[in-house]
């Protein structure tokens, strides 16, 4: 047991329950997986949700954007060459659908426990790329802007989109940067060697798998130069997918990144990379083991167990703050050691 | 039958014996996709050639690069794990390969017919992102420059990787360029827009598909701006794969781009897109049949049969002459009309 997270004993912080559905006829299935900033002497969380109609016996049915509409696709259970095997995502006559539809809202705190939602003003996906939604949105401030990197979904397949804002009112959005099937984008907040940089998670098949790569960019928007810089480990808890989480923590030992590492039965644990200061395609240290994995019943049931999944923290200091989706449902808190977890890393 | 394509009555115009192993102990396998160029007044044709050790009885074979050098690589084909089903590509433990290793290598021809190959200088993959070769060049000549758009693929994945040229002896490398899955990069050889273009073919897999995407660049360096081109058709020739073949020609009607389409049957055959001439992210026209299809014996027998694949052409007038790979073996060569063309697409 290598878990070093020191979770919020009143987790989770914010459920379901806690947001109104953006659309009449909508429930809010999943709350998760919030980009996290500062702004305007608070902690605010850019909350992923997922949301689909009450469903039926026998039935499956989930909404879509469609022209800036919510529409609703229902399927019959039973249907031939319907598979809804995956909680997360059916297939039928081999065209792939989300179970869910996901927006992004906004939560701000004071103290970084009580959140308020902001039920006001959502972010939905725009136009054809994003027809099922986006996701897991990174928050990064980069020269006094924030830049939002997050996963856009449609019938064309998933890859990596960008909005732009200063003051969380105006977004300028710079459509799919980096193309897909990628997510898990995480831009760093500075520049190294004249270059913005950015982790990012292709899904590569037939060769290669599920890594994490590099690349860079002159203006955030157009990106080249990429670079594996590490793979799934066989037989380790991190042997089937792995993916960053929010942007990369500067420290004197060099970059630090929070990542998500998953096993073949997508149990989702969290461990971290050492990358080079200079070259952050160089892994110096990495998780032998998670620093953090599903224990608690939050974790470990919910709309898709087992996973414990973040892309947003807050530093104080050596404290880490994370907060995380849990079992694709809840959002949570946690703490960590910034030494702890560079102690933890093997070399 | 809706075949147009008149094709060169002594193809095929280049086979495997006509090309010298790059090293001791392997043999030339497969010789196709060529890139096409004019330079010095010679046709030039860019091929792969796909290598691999005389195969013995009972094992797989195949070279990988390991740093600069040739590397072997054998499996006992009854070996657990191991799944040998595809001629082109294996997994062992849950690992890829590919069976062969391609590289690229020259040939020049004054009337088009007769080709001389060179065998010096042969064109390899280089660095970890291309140990498993480099595939299926596309060739643009781009404000007086050639710009060489390839597959890079390696035990990481497959990319698309960039390299330009002015003299064809000395080569700027510029890495992978647009990350994977992807391949068939095709570049537009002039600006739209002030932007460069390109097509490119993300593998999408849960969601989206083998479809035409573009994307768009400052620097044919770093690109962004990704779009969903045209995608696979249900039922049709190309319902489960489709990508681009060499770059758009400029026509009065609009841009005019050659592609492949396969079915599930991996039935590779050509047809056409008819791109805005302003926004080529939009189809005007589209072949409802191929216009070329697997019909000689040497199109439907080889290395991996029924495959007619091209990445390279000559235009002469309203001739196209095409260069294409016949099933994954030798090189052909065929002629159709650009207004034949344009007159078969369905609007």
């Amino acid at each position: 047991m290598t878990d070093i997270a020191k979770r919020f004993e009143k987790n989770p912080i914010l459920v379901p329950a806690a947001v109104r559905p953006s659309h009449t006829g909508l429930d809010v299935e999943c709350l998760l997986n919030p980009g996290v900033f500062e702004y305007d002497n608070k902690i605010w969380l850019l909350m992923r949700v997922a949301e689909r109609p009450q469903q039926k016996e026998g039935k499956i049915s989930f909404p879509v954007m469609d022209n800036g509409k919510i529409r609703i696709l229902e399927f019959d259970k039973s249907a031939p060459h319907l598979n809804c095997s995956d909680q997360r995502a059916i297939t039928y006559k081999g065209h792939g659908y989300l179970t869910t539809l996901s927006h992004l809202r906004l939560a701000y705190s004071t103290d970084g426990n009580h959140f308020t939602v902001v039920d006001d003003n959502p972010i939905f996906g725009q136009g054809p790329l994003e027809s099922y939604g986006i996701e897991d949105c990174r928050v990064a401030k980069i020269e006094g802007k924030y830049y939002l990197t997050y996963t856009a979904v449609s019938n064309y397949g998933y890859g990596v989109g960008l909005m732009s804002t200063s003051d969380w009112m105006n977004f300028n959005r710079y459509g799919m940067i980096i193309s897909g099937p990628n997510k898990d984008c995480a831009l760093f907040e500075e520049r190294i060697n004249g270059k913005y940089c950015c982790l990012h998670r292709p899904n590569m098949s037939i060769v290669g798998g599920n890594y994490i790569w590099l690349a860079e960019s002159n203006d955030l928007r157009f990106w080249g130069g990429h670079k594996c810089v590490a793979a799934t480990r066989d037989g380790m808890w991190d042997s089937e997918r792995i993916g960053s989480g929010a942007s990369p923590i500067k420290t004197n030992k060099g970059w630090l990144e929070i990542y998500h590492g998953a096993d073949k039965n997508h149990r989702y644990c969290l461990g971290a990379l050492l990358l080079d200061i200079d070259d952050p395609s160089k892994v110096i240290a990495r998780s032998d083991e998670p620093i953090m994995e599903p224990i608690e019943d939050y974790e470990k049931n919910g709309f898709f167990g087992n996973v414990i999944f973040t892309n947003g923290h807050i530093i104080k200091g050596d404290t880490l703050i994370i907060y995380y989706g849990a079992s694709d449902k809840v959002i949570c808190k946690a703490e960590l050691s910034i030494n702890d977890i560079l102690n933890s890393l093997k070399i």
